[in-house]
């Protein structure tokens, strides 16, 4: 095998396998699935395109589907979240440079929009391609890569690929023209490409919940081109990277940003869903008196049996020293917001994009000045007199208005990735294994839907993750299961239940 | 109206009024529906017979449905569990003990089980009921009414009372057999009774899991009579119930019973599921090192991440001071368990019945001895080199494997029960104004099926509990609610969110 | 022996000894200390005279004393605070009604002031007191006991007892008043009786702030006629009762009461000492938002680590939901600030005194009203537009003022118990043995001074208590112990040190 | 005033002085004394020689001396912990690089220890020295620049600085040689040097345990040439940054070395004094479970209490997942401990010097390997079959055993070191004013001796780091002071309340 790849050089590559090493011990759901499948090797002529930050964890994911028998190419899915080292590592493999037994990674830290697109179509363009061995699975997150097949599919049947809004345009993106241009110039050279390819997938697991959206919506209109599954909703991946998962980030992403005490300080968590359950617990934890704002009177009743204030952002703007939002919808932190709070206040996003702070707004207020402290550390000072303000005050903003956790911090620990991958790698399995295979009564196992994990194998990544943790689970008698009404070996409890 | 009623007499009237006051600060649930439907007057013409445990709380429920239109005619759901200064005092009303202006409450502590049907049945017994102005709704906990009805109907179709098992059969069952026995006595004297009044009867709300699954049951078979309302799973009534609920009134049994430090000891707590999760923080609240035992790897994982040890029960007798369980399952701490508990261990229940202890088997141990310290606490002294045991040992046992909340304590405290019983008057209002009304496209708006409430009532009872903790709630701008696609008033969440 | 006493009836004391029984199990300190003495028996020929609550706890304290060798005579240290069942228990012994082998015990639940004074009296005047018998220790709290040798002894050198102020007189105290006709009762019998049983003391050992602030005062002038241990300030004793305990009682007291929902309430913590850390723990461990009112500097600053609110007390007057004083100060809370509160807002002190809450200010506003909802809790309804009031509203006072945890609970449990009765107990011993004996360099042991128990038997103390635990403590090497400069066996560190 | 210094340049200046805007605003308790005493200027006169790590909080403790008037020179107290921008600001001042209107620093980031003893002499070597303008005051952190003074004037009164050990000899220290070659070189060049320096110092301010231990020392020994005040043992000193402090930096620490998952893990913490409390609390809050050892029976039954398991180190290694030390002890953790941890058991110390942990015996291991993860995180691979392992596994040691809130995070915030900054401010203002002051008896105010601050100043410092927490302090009525006999001002507790 030989490929062409930017970052493959071997100090880079004994470094991250040093990192590998140590994550893999933090990541028992994959480690025990390699365990599980060794001899089976369900993913055996599985080839996965797989689109997901390409991060030490990522790594760990990528050598676990190989050791299952797939073959895989991949790509970030973001353009700064690449990690040089882990990328080198999972090229090199356990070969060396010059004989690389690894994985064809197309990423690198610091993309520009025009190699994104560009990496997005290598994972998809296998080399066996011409013999039909094209790829037959994607693994997504934020489903770009979906969205290529789609989106390309859909211009070959018309014919020809749009122009798109133009500079100027109230619609202009430049990030969609780029993804045009890419179409194009695969139109032009291949105009069957992506028809193609998608007739060979046989489906595809995605982990966003933006990505899960826009599979709903295709499934909604009839244009899902292959099955789906939506990993996001297990309560293995949206409970524990939600709430465990921020319980440890945000701390982290405020103490690198700031070095600020947390103790004693007044912190404004806004939102009180498993994002923000997680967030109050952590904040708490470090002494600090957590205010939470709501606008679901269920999740604000939670939040005052919790033992925490619920008020309204205008109302403790004077109090906060620290504002987190953490709500996934916009406009949560307004610029006449930041100009009431007190000097030095910290504001940052760990919800979902960075609309739910309103930085444009910030950055129009008259006579406004931003100050790098340091990288995705800024302070904005504001002048007197502006939008309730009385005295010249800055604030603290962290990552832009960016996920904190990710820009100051390092994100979500192995640990906990070892339960989203893990939920990956059984969905993978999952779909290459029964795409295509009709049930006992003769109907398809998988339309081109969209479907949720069934609660058991939601439970299998559970249990894979539990004898690292020292638990020691109780099995039910027969007798129980009997009255409970459940199989001994689980699911335990309904579709509906809350956990 | 003249009735016949047991503790009517003025000094527990004036005492039960006095509670009943302070009852309906902490219950602001309640009194808010009270001046919402004050002009409305929805439960007009709605006659309604209650069968819940006749407490102070209740007092507050009746109340509120009275203050609705509603007439109404109650008994308790347990034999043990009437507050009779709240039943008299319902009674009495605001008229005098003369002249009572209050509701027919058929209940008082301590009945036996003939008086226990017997109430039931005066409580589907209306004065008008020749008139044809028989019950038209029921309010049920645990089913006892709806069950009376159903199985009245029932027998009467088939023409006759059957004679059940007899004393020495092995399902014999001594309160099955009273209840054949109240049921053939309507049948002799009144042979159309439980047929006339099932026609008559508009719907049935029920607050219990046990109550709920005989009613998908009985709409499983078809045989379901009117349409029902499941209350128990209500956001507000299963979470706050049994985690906020718990949380309160395990230390307080607890304490009640024994007065031992709950610092410093080693608490088992038996099943991590929103009730274990609440007696799991209660205890570590008051310096307990709590360690869990679970049968479920989701829950079992939650219980690890909230940084509780968890083990199989048999690997920590040794330690477990407190031992509690809070499963909804049978046979969880076995006598063989108890047997090698250490000496003077408490041991509780808190889940649901009192098969989760194995109280048969202890009391079948050869030489085993029961000391009553007090009601409802036991000692039970454990002869040397039995079952395990090296010396000779006891174990406290609370309320005799019953919910020890209940039993050593006075249960949950009126503003958890506020959320529940609003829940209640919510779909009381709900069936009794729609159930027979046709919707938009000329459907049966209820049909004679189980219902849980639409997430919008859920998320009203949450609404009408924060003013009295001092919430300020935020509410959507139209921009926000278009970008999370949901109401500005709500439901906020999809059917399957998990809080 | 023989003796007179009014509760020694069997079923009494078969209820307090099984009572007992469970309690020794919870007081180890007490039980190692039998054990380790059961051959040494260091209290032979000790005479102890006992002034202290005659509850179960207090039980198991006589009777390590008498296993240890002493003679002991009881009485209750408060007029209410007899446990009769305990008592009688102790009184009986291991011998029967008939036959009794135990203690001579002077208390009984409600005395009046003058059964007070003379069961102080009684426990003072031991039966060989001819032949020089008389008592030779005392064991107090709270100081009576001590009081009555020291003034009595006082008036028989002045050679009268003074009338003391008159009934109308500013000054004038019924309590007094009885306490100076006892003494002048003795003196006209036995003109020198305090004097000679003064003589014949070799120490008192006390438990209390109150009681050491006394001795503090009279070795101060030079009239503390013996030795005095300080027990109050051993770290065993002042941060295990005041913090750990008050965090079990604070609750329980709360519950019993009103059975009022704790979590979600907004709770007033008047005072940030040991007291006040556990009240705020306590409550915060069941899910209430604590605010807390300090005048310390360093304790607020403490507080507002830990993570609360720290506010005047007439900032949140309008916000609190519970109010609980923990100051050992007097007017804490005043009528003017209850006339401002919540309506039902609950009041109770666990302070010290009764004084910290303003109750006669409260009983004089024009128009009160107050009602009794049972024993120990009342309703004072305050009128509309009195002292900064708006609407009628009304207050829960709990225990009129009085502890709350022994008003409306049981107090302090077993274990804490233990660790105050423990360093009685080695006190107890430790004067007993070496008043009168001199150290190495030839001065006396003990002087008529006040002392703190040495550091290394307040370690031993904890010692006792941690098998019970489960604790394993780790033991210092001889290098260890060298490096830091103290011994293997203890005490570890100085006596500045806080813990 | 012009100096040589090897920082200073204009963008590091930059840099640091945008980190020292940002500190001042969270050092609320030194930019109130600059308030306070900005037209007292208490330390106009005062020549401060400052030994203590240049960091960004230490900038502005420098600028608030000289806000009072002071004159300073300043160096680090350690090689390695100069932040370079911060000096470079502090020199800078608010003039440029080429007018500075700073002070003087010599310090940078890695010294040789050549360079580390040239800088002591320097901040003790004033310009104008000749006039008998030399320093006055000494500001110290781990007492070098006070050791310098004595041993200097101590070997220029022997009339020889010694040889010291050779290298070979058992007692070689390389410093110490170094330390001997400083001092011999002044003797030589100015033989009265150190004992003209040390007759002009007024006094000491201290602020670590080691520093105070040696002044203890010399005052026992009669060798202390000045006044001296432990700052230390503050209560706002000691509580603060031993239990906040390391509250909040150890999870800093333990992320940024690791991005381990902390919750769901078992934490081994060595200690529970003021650092293990803190400790135990931090990881509890990040949902780990937290086993303590101890050796203090006192301090193990307040863990057992606070709901921690307290075991013997020996028992839990195979549970741990991370151990950390607190202890201030020497041999906590072994080479033959690790030898038995959990395969990548993490390993750090937080107490105090790296003797906690056994490096060089698990360097001496046979076979053992490290490999470093990157700077400050080590991965030591022990073999199979080696001190008690079975399998082959390694361990994660963070900082090489050294403080690891230093080495892999950045210490304590600057909140907590305004708390222990305003102490050395107040303490250098109450020597520089009182040493050679008489009081009204006519006794010296201060002799050659080791003071605490008296506690009124103490509260002082507490009472200056409210007003930025949003704290309402309660002031004390006349008659309540009365009541509890002390001043309204302060100071509130006896000398040994142990908060």
């Amino acid at each position: 095998m030989t490929f062409d790849y930017k970052v493959a050089d071997l100090s880079l590559a004994e470094a991250g396998r040093h990192q590998i090493r140590l994550a893999e011990h933090e990541m028992p759901g994959l480690m025990a699935l390699r365990a599980e499948y060794a001899d089976a090797q369900p993913l055996a002529g599985a080839r996965i395109a797989g689109s997901l930050h390409m991060t030490v964890q990522t790594a760990v994911l990528i050598e676990t589907l190989t050791s299952l028998g797939a073959e895989v190419r991949w790509a970030s899915c973001n353009i700064f979240s690449t990690q040089d080292e882990a990328a080198a590592a999972v090229v090199v493999g356990h070969g060396s440079v010059e004989e690389p037994a690894g994985v064809p990674v197309f990423a690198w830290k610091n993309e520009t929009l025009e190699d994104y697109w560009w990496t997005a179509t290598q994972i998809l363009t296998w080399p066996g391609q011409a013999d039909g061995l094209g790829p037959n699975m994607i693994l997504d997150d934020g489903g770009d890569a979906t969205m290529l097949v789609h989106r390309g599919a859909e211009f070959e049947a018309l014919g020809a690929v749009p122009a798109g809004p133009q500079e100027g345009d109230a619609d202009y993106s430049h990030e969609y023209t780029v993804f045009l241009d890419t179409v194009r110039a695969t139109f032009e050279s291949e105009p069957q490409k992506w028809t193609t390819i998608a007739a060979g997938i046989k489906g595809v697991t995605e982990e966003t919940t933006t990505g899960v959206h826009r599979l709903y919506q295709l499934a909604a209109q009839g244009n899902l081109l292959f099955p789906a599954i939506n990993v996001n909703d297990s309560v293995t991946k949206s409970k524990f990277d939600n709430k465990y998962g921020i319980r440890h980030s945000l701390p982290d992403g405020l103490n690198r940003a700031t070095d600020v005490l947390i103790g004693g300080k007044v912190a404004v968590v806004c939102g009180y869903g498993d994002v923000g359950k997680g967030a109050a617990e952590a904040l708490r934890g470090q002494g600090a008196r957590v205010i939470v704002t709501e606008i679901d009177p269920i999740c604000a009743l939670q939040a005052v049996m919790d033992g925490y204030q619920v008020a309204a952002l205008e109302s403790v703007l004077a109090q906060g020293d620290i504002f987190i939002t953490t709500t996934g919808n916009k406009d949560v932190i307004m610029a006449e917001h930041m100009a009431r709070m007190k000097h030095q206040a910290i504001v940052g996003n760990i919800g979902h994009f960075d609309n739910e702070i309103d930085l444009a707004g910030l950055s129009r207020l008259p006579g406004i000045e931003r100050i790098e402290i340091k990288p995705q550390v800024h302070e904005w000072v504001i002048p007197a007199n502006l939008d309730g303000s009385v005295d010249e005050h800055s604030i603290i903003m962290l990552s832009e208005g960016r996920l904190l956790n990710l820009g100051n911090a390092t994100g979500h620990p192995s640990f906990v990735m070892s339960n989203s991958f893990a939920n990956q790698t059984i969905a993978q399995i999952e779909l290459y294994t029964k795409v295509g295979q009709q049930d006992a009564e003769g109907n398809q196992e998988y339309e081109n839907e969209v479907y949720v994990l069934p609660k058991i194998l939601d439970e299998k990544v559970a249990r894979l993750h539990l004898d690292a943790l020292g638990v020691e689970l109780t099995e039910l008698t027969k007798g129980q299961a009997e009255y409970l009404d459940v199989d001994v070996a689980g699911p335990y409890k309904s579709d509906q239940y809350r956990y």
